[in-house]
């Protein structure tokens, strides 16, 4: 109760879709203790319709300003979001981030920054919007109990995978929707070849179980080769496609992780985790599953949940990163099998991916997939491959 | 990091259901900070089959017992667990209490000892069995933006609805199942009417809305008159009956609260929760909604939650009570209405609950409810009456 006199002057950068929606929840619910005192835009001369905030295109004019003693920093461009982080973190400013690709890349870098000069760097609002992921896999599930985090990580994509399973909506008109909604970031490839997620994942990693794990050696991907042929083969066997971050301890201790389309059967918590919503499960071996579930895009659930690292923050809190000291830190593998399904066009495809054993066949004029058993490492080697040739798998678990 | 060398030599009163989970989880999954020193139990001479614990019946052996620096309490009597945690307390050991019932209705002194004390006391473990929701509402949603939580908090009687509702199951051999599985307390009306989802939701809405209310003052209704007209007029209106706990900001700012049995429609997140699982709905201004879900009864998903706040601990967290000291702290009100449906024998009960509007009524020789609007202070009035006449009242929402 110690901090509660405190008064934050923010410091903002980015004024997108994020940035506007904390303006807007300051403007609904003003704040006694926080206040945005000046924002730094990449192109000044935009009419943003506000006029009792002052911009500039200077970053300096936020770090040489000495009565601003926080940075919030929501904007795309990875590399200046890290040039913007580590210089609050540098001159003891306490920062929220949300620029996952950032985080993901840099976290080693950050968790060493924050000890060095003692300040505080938040990122909830970074994976899963509105779901206080982080901080409960942080502060709550600490412990050895832990087996796997399993979600849907990235809002976009699933809703156009909604819009495309519930609806029939075709491909482009569901992504075009989601633009217009404000839940494709701008580059939607970020969204839908499964990056976005994967550098969730990467963050979640590290707060689950203390491990960083670069976001290259994780095989990714997403929904952007998924064809008609795919949808039919999913509805028929009674199961929707999710696009999956998956982060799990092997019986034998390691850890491997996947972000990649899965089928899902009706039985799984994240089946019905519709539109722009998140839904996170975590498994443990004696609370069995907890499933958390919220909006995972749009300004204003992206917004409440850098409104609450604001307010962490104006309480002192800070990720401890417990886990990155802890002992019987797992080791990071792809050396594990999963069972896929994969449409492919050629057999000289399915031979390069080696698959280990195949219960699954089918090979009309216009289409060919096999249901089988394959190596993770196979599947990493081969990504790129994959993606180019316009192949598609899909995790396809037993049950 | 700083408390990471800890090591907590663990006063345990109670060898019940969890606390034995506790022991269970500890042998599973060896701690080089937590070790149980001694534990406390009401009758010594029971064989528990366990060979490597000091076992008294003597609180003095654990309290005088200085190499003792922390304290767990997960027994069923709510005065002698008032009478542990507050000289566990007065002695400046931090301690963890599962007594829902002792936490209700003895919250504002334990503020006050805690915060005379400096000592912790977590009870996380008390609410919703492994959702972490009272650290959640303590820590993440501490804005004004919170509008409302409602939840399935008694993974008993829920147990018993969805055997008796998706399986036809008899009451009895409900209620005789839900007891073999270890689900009930060791007074069952404490789960059936609704007392234990009172006592969590005193303790929920301490940490959502900085509000103490006294048990008294909420009206609560549960499962125990329950007939199967009930559930038929449920599965008429294709709905399900739940037992809810409720507390919901009104928009002019004054709080409401119920515990009592819902009619819940498909497109409700708590519809779908069954079995022993508790699941929370959070719904905010500016994050819509969110639902988190998991175990709510049982030994291993309880004695899990109280290891989570024995290693929160280890890091010396401690609840703030933050909104306590908050602005805008709304007042605990009865003044609302509320849409049910109740289930009657003669007029004279009818006239006595005064119902601003009836919109449905049926009447045959051995059946008669209404549905309508009624005043919750009526309600809450006449709480003894409806329980002891035999009637039957849901909440009913229009959607």
């Amino acid at each position: 109760m110690t901090s509660n006199k405190k008064k934050l002057r923010v410091g903002l950068f980015g004024f997108g879709t994020v940035g506007r929606g904390l303006y807007d929840l300051l403007k609904a619910i003003p704040s006694r203790q926080v206040e945005i005192a000046r924002v730094c835009v990449r192109d000044i001369s935009k009419n943003r319709h506000v006029t009792d905030l002052e911009f500039t295109d200077d970053a300096d004019d936020i770090f040489n300003d000495d009565s601003i003693n926080f940075i919030v920093e929501l904007i795309d461009d990875a590399e200046a979001s890290w040039h913007i982080v580590r210089r609050a973190l540098e001159q003891r400013l306490p920062v929220v981030s949300g620029n996952k690709k950032m985080l993901a890349r840099h976290l080693p870098e950050l968790i060493e920054l924050q000890q060095c000069t003692g300040t505080a760097l938040l990122y909830d609002a970074s994976a899963c919007g509105s779901i206080p992921v982080i901080r409960n896999l942080e502060e709550y599930y600490d412990n050895d109990l832990l087996i796997s985090v399993k979600g849907i990580l990235n809002g976009s994509s699933n809703f156009i995978l909604s819009k495309i399973f519930n609806e029939g909506m075709p491909h482009g008109d569901a992504l075009t929707l989601a633009r217009k909604l404000g839940f494709l970031e701008s580059d939607p490839t970020l969204d839908l070849d499964g990056w976005d997620s994967l550098y969730k994942l990467v963050i979640l990693t590290m707060h689950a179980f203390g491990v960083y794990v670069e976001p290259e050696r994780v095989f990714t991907f997403g929904i952007t080769c998924m064809s008609d042929a795919d949808i039919r083969f999913a509805r028929e066997k009674d199961r929707r496609i999710k696009l999956v971050g998956h982060v799990e301890k092997l019986p034998d201790g390691r850890l491997m992780m996947s972000v990649m389309p899965h089928l899902l059967s009706r039985n799984k918590y994240i089946y019905s985790v519709e539109d722009e919503f998140n839904g996170v499960v975590i498994k443990g071996a004696f609370y069995y599953k907890q499933f958390m579930f919220g909006q995972g895009a749009g300004a204003k659930p992206t917004s409440s949940a850098v409104m609450s690292d604001i307010t962490a923050c104006l309480y002192d809190y800070r990720y401890e990163y417990k886990k990155l000291h802890g002992h019987n830190i797992p080791h990071f593998t792809n050396d594990c099998t999963l069972r896929i399904y994969m449409r492919f066009s050629a057999d000289s495809q399915l031979e390069r991916i080696g698959f280990e054993e195949i219960t699954e066949e089918y090979r009309s004029l216009d289409q060919r997939y096999v249901v089988g058993r394959v190596s993770l490492a196979n599947l990493h080697a081969n990504m790129e491959f994959i993606r180019s040739e316009g192949m598609f798998v899909m995790a396809y678990p037993e049950n």
